[in-house]
């Protein structure tokens, strides 16, 4: 009798997999107050993120998860299963714009489109792909729109 | 007698006194292993963020800093002193390119320059300064290259 197989994760897809117009959704994160802190506590230690009092006074009129912030969030998401691309998520880098800040309690998620497909000349193995992710918050709104160049390998 | 003033801070900048061309200077900072490995697993959990073994057979031949922490601690440095901008650091987006990865052990440091300053047609109080933002390791190589269009106050 055949074991049923377990599939816990999604293929993981090569550069002859992707399609332009290809969509991938990923699974949701919460953002606490306490997270937000944390966070810029290590990497972006100013008023408006770090303390609810303070940053009433300054121009995102309370507190709000720095932009880097919203950033490492949709990464991790895009990490765990939101982008399943063979070789990881390795980026050349890419244009990042924040509509809206993130606050405390949102629930973030990421909805990302591949855009461009271009093999690379000079390495047979591999090629550059142009993805646009879209990190919404629980109410639809986008908090981020990060478009990337990431290199992505061919199969074999 | 009067007493000496102490400055330990630079002053803060408004938008009034910036001027294109100007340039500015962070401290530095080391990265290790340990700190490379931390901010990986909460934000980019990828084998070659986390381990040195596993990151050998990838595309970065060994253990190389997330291109999101090198960003966060280019954050970091910018607030601490290396973009003394009145209102803080406030980014509504921005490019971001990495020529090479952080190693364990790279000590990176901040040149800012200001490319261009453009005063809000409709909110009189503030402005839009783009900001080039070059990240170097102890030899002077470029790891990160981050473009920056950031609010910034105008004086009272």
């Amino acid at each position: 009798m055949a074991e049923p197989i377990a599939e816990p994760h999604p293929p993981l897809l090569y550069l002859e997999d992707l399609t332009v117009g290809q969509r991938f959704s990923s699974a949701s994160h919460r953002l606490d107050a306490a997270e937000i802190k944390a966070f810029a506590a290590h990497y972006d230690p100013q008023p408006f993120h770090l303390d609810e009092e303070a940053a009433k006074a300054t121009l995102f009129e309370g507190l709000a998860a720095s932009g880097w912030h919203t950033m490492g969030t949709t990464m991790r998401l895009l990490v765990q299963g939101g982008l399943p691309l063979a070789g990881g998520i390795v980026g050349a880098g890419g244009e990042i714009n924040w509509p809206r800040p993130t606050r405390p309690g949102d629930t973030l998620s990421v909805e990302s489109e591949i855009l461009e497909i271009t093999p690379s000349r000079s390495r047979p193995d591999r090629g550059m792909v142009k993805v646009r992710s879209e990190t919404k918050n629980q109410n639809g709104e986008v908090a981020q729109v990060l478009i990337s160049k990431l290199i992505v390998p061919r199969r074999g």
